[in-house]
């Protein structure tokens, strides 16, 4: 049998194809769209090596992100907190050096960074955009943040409400912090870390400003923490730039143009979400016909990885449609409209209003966002 | 047990929630790109509902292709098999008119058709575009194909090697054959019928210059046969069209403009399967600068949902390049291009040759494609 | 090179016999372990057919059930709702001949059953184990159910917090229900339909002591609507019984020896739940040896294919462990016990006591477990 | 918005319970059956660390092993290749000191190992079991092999196909490896590494009574290069031992009581194999009663994660049965026996035989199995 011979042949192909593989592996991308003329930028900006308290070789940090789809990543070993130096002797610069050419052979950008590791106040910092981490090994914390300062960095502070320096797992705000954004050493904070979300953290960046971050801190393979082949993800910083390189990065930070993405969840400005929402979503069959009491499905295409959990708020009393729905990621989905007012005839705009829930703009509240429909009513004789 | 009530009030919360996209599902759509500026439609023109020898009430049909990408169906109920008859009268227009709302609802196009169903030769026959099945009830197969010729219809030969009329499943040509596409009765054939491809209609089909085919015929209800969840998908026509009118999908099938995508095998004429090729892959850094023995990687995207198989045909000299690659569907992944001779100065173009092996262009022969290398050599002075 | 040619020889294998396995498909069992000497049988006693509104040929309904694991079925076409019926002249009996066969090839028990179908009250109702479904064809309902009865029928209540008959989705109680059990005409309610669950029936089958069911009414094909390969399953009533012969499994029925069974949630009699929980579990090393202000990991190992998921009640002052974990399904998961009082010597039994959270015993109240462990006090040096 | 806070609310709870497995995690079996009143051991006795050239912290290795359900391991990092050694100061005992804690504390065993690392000839070669691998840091490599017998090491000979030292991909026997073998100084060989199989290597075995080995040889995280989720697993070499005691594990290794277990390959002794299969395998319905030209099916449920492809060697010639079939994973299949001659009266036993293709005795021969089946025959008067 001809086919049979053919199909015998490709599989062949395919094993060897394999072998060639196995070192590359494969990219996939985070489909979460650009938005207002810039990248999108999906970045890691706290994780650890061999070089403090981290379970893999530096090396082994571009290659996971690669793969992962992140386009910028910090390796942010400790300063202070080495233990592995007896079998590894300290060398704060030493996990850049390692990681960087194979950053550059895969087309990531890697930063140079650590993590200035203090008891609360202030806590643990992470300075990013720094020349020699070395430096920044100081008896006082505050040499440490103006030494990070002085080479340009952007300092941030790390998982404020984290258990091992605050016992309830909630944030508080110390002089400390005030010092170090009054005076600014540091600009943004994590709103999440690891599995943790800090809402009160959401809210002082709001009040105060600040860049609000989002980093895996990841210290074991990454893919054992998350399921890569089942969809999860590592927390991630969304960056709005220009393009990659170190300048549009730190301008964006600076700028607190950033968006944080952990599990389903998109945190941060309004603006911002509400573009990635749209820029999402592509919505078919919204401007059509119907006579009388009579109902037509839209379809909805969400593009990105993200599924928008919706819940109704507002609606023309004439219609009828879903109180919650799901855009399931990269797929497209049914929102039945039905007219139940059978006097209306001629052209009319409705809007249907929905929170999007899963777009967090300040603890407890949602993006909006607005579906219009356009129907052209004819009389119905039945 | 605060927390477990929660949780039952959260469940609740999200099963009336579901409860509404039940009725829905989701649809995934098939990534193919469109070519030649039409569009690429998905189409699977032949399949089986209770009204001959099925499994599935007739609108289960419109609602599986929705979710499973498809754009395009036709319903092909046996016109002289009704096995069910006893319980389900004879009716072989009815298929149609019940799916027909159905796949209105859900924006697809549905196209009338039944199979013609008579020993070999001449076998089995689909006619669609057809406007009254009954009328194909005649005792004479010849009878059955000029009416639906007077009807319009499209009519094409199914699964010219099936077992169940060619014990060693080899496809043969008969007179009948010679009379249907002489006389311009039918103009297509399948190459491809459930999970079978015959190689040696392939080619028949590219002396003749008839259409090509590829249907699910599928009997049972589609993700019992196909495990849609994992990323099987059932055998499908691509037909390049400006739309998805039925002038436009006929005009395409009278006109030869039609791929198989079966498995991950896409089977037909050469230009419109470099041309998806193409479309589908994005390369990067494939411009570079090296100095002396020195490689790089070329990123290469792949947007679609066909894993492309790359076997090395030719490569100039002194680059060294993978044997062989897959593209992984919706990935990217590395080819590494290593220069192996040190004195070449001054910038060069170079162009790798591949075959894309699950690209078949005739019985054994694969479609190819170029990687163009563009590189700015200067001396090394290692 | 060799090797490479022996795997090619699989591979060709492997092409040809699934081509052989495609009309058989593969079972998966539901793990769930029999308990108290007797099997647990994984039943469905609700489903459709296009003998009445469901959207499948009934042989479909064996064939799936094969496929998922269940050991019993009941196909209930509606009695008095024949939408179907200008295609499908009524036929109340048809569908249980049709699929008995299909049944009986596969090993699996088939009732033959009909759904009593009345505005409410009294709503709708299962009779299964009757002979003939033709009968039950009557002007008052009384009559049918009585006729029901007389054929021996196990007779029980469908979803009665059905929105299409109690608006506000919650189950009420009719004198025509007190009639019907008081009279000993039907035994048991479903206290979960398809996607839905009602606490409050679940409160009633406990006061009344009543049988309880849980069903799919399934009338698609059961793979659109659970994603069985991701691992969704339709709800099911487990049934404890000494073997699948009709006999075993009405005695069953009448003597309340079931079980709920949906998403990843068990409900009922707490007796049976505790024993599904501890057959589906093993304990290692909770025997252990430490000394001092030290701990040891417990291992334990979920054979069943149940998320069990742990809540702390209390446990020992001196022992420190996990407030919450999941005992996976088919996974183990370490526990990890710690002594936090330095004077403890000698050999000691513990207790640590946990609700079972998805084990639902009443309205809000979980079932509980004991984990017991033996802790072996040496002093400690340090 | 309500449903949202309690929405955050429940995901918090979620996020605290994840908090306390994400150190966990979960292991997952490997379902291959124990065998001749022994335990089927799985295990991996080469992989490596940033001790040498591998990329993970020597804890990580327990962690992964048992995730992914293996019992025993060795680290066996370079001698003489330490290409972090400026980083990373030299010391061969240091990664089983760190890993051993870790391997305890989940139940595995762990054996101290190092790979001796030289050239072709006599190549790449682990000693397992031994007590300081300091003292195997010497010049020539007959006084580290020696050395390794010394300390009761077991030495295996590693990769002896490898491309790095073959480069046609096939091993070739020197006489350093007749000496080693000659002088019970080493006593296996590895079939299997990584990704490769060495047909040659397992002739030898047989030949000259050699234990088989396949180790995984892992540098990277292994879900990294094997896809676990998705129930892709590292080679193993399954050790037939009464316990997991060191004395256990070596005696079984030295009296070649191993089987090469990768992909869905089992490669040994046949008696293993077909132990292993039959431990697997639960056939129901094999002895049916059937009248004249009929037939039924025998339900085969395989309780393992190996696929066994059976390929039908000889059967009776009044049966009809399938020529090749799957008996998948952790399922049931059907295997539809039917009798074609009318004439047979009475009862009679039948055997069908059937090659296990991916159970591999020898180069290009496969494992056979017997399926017995007894019919009942009566005469049937249709």
């Amino acid at each position: 049998m001809k086919s049979n011979i053919l199909k015998i042949f490709f599989v062949a192909n395919l094993i060897l194809c394999l072998n060639l593989q196995a070192q590359f592996g494969s990219r996939k991308e985070v489909k979460i769209p650009d938005i207002l003329g810039m990248k999108t930028l999906k970045c890691d900006f706290h994780m650890h090596t061999i070089f403090s308290d981290g379970n893999v070789w530096p090396t082994i940090r571009p290659e996971e992100a690669w793969r992962e789809g992140l386009d910028v990543i910090a390796i942010t070993d400790h300063i202070e907190y080495q233990p592995h130096k007896n079998d590894v002797p300290t060398n704060h610069n030493r996990a850049y050096e390692l990681a960087k050419n194979k950053a550059e052979e895969l087309g990531l950008t890697i930063i140079k960074g650590s993590e200035i590791t203090r008891s609360m106040p202030p806590g643990h910092m992470n300075a990013i955009f720094i020349n020699d981490a070395s430096k920044l090994d100081t008896e006082n914390w505050k040499d440490a943040v103006l030494e990070a300062k002085n080479q340009g960095a952007f300092v941030f502070w790390n998982h404020p409400g984290w258990r091992g320096q605050q016992k309830d797992g909630i944030a508080r705000w110390y002089d400390e912090h005030t010092y170090l954004f009054e005076n600014e050493i540091a600009f943004g904070i994590e709103v999440v870390n690891e599995d943790e979300f800090y809402p009160e953290v959401l809210q002082w960046c709001i009040d105060k400003n600040l860049t609000m971050l989002s980093n895996s801190d990841v210290h074991h393979p990454t893919n054992i923490v998350y399921d890569v082949t089942s969809g999860e993800h590592r927390p991630m910083t969304l960056v709005f730039a220009p393009d990659n390189s170190y300048e549009s990065i730190k301008d964006a930070l600076i700028n607190h143009r950033t968006v944080c993405y952990t599990k389903d969840l998109l945190i941060g400005n309004e603006e911002y979400l509400t573009e990635i929402f749209s820029n999402s979503i592509e919505i078919f069959n919204d401007d059509f016909e119907i006579s009388g009491k009579d109902g037509k499905n839209i379809q909805i295409k969400n593009n990105s990885d993200i599924p928008y959990k919706m819940k109704l708020i507002s609606k023309p009393d004439n219609l009828e449609v879903a109180e919650q729905f799901t855009c399931y990621a990269n797929r497209t989905v049914l929102l039945y409209v039905k007219n139940v007012d059978e006097e209306i005839v001629g052209q009319k705009d409705y809007e249907l209003k929905y929170y999007v829930e899963n777009l967090i703009t300040s603890p407890g509240k949602a993006a909006e966002a607005v579906i219009n429909v356009k129907i052209n009513h004819s009389s119905s004789q039945k």
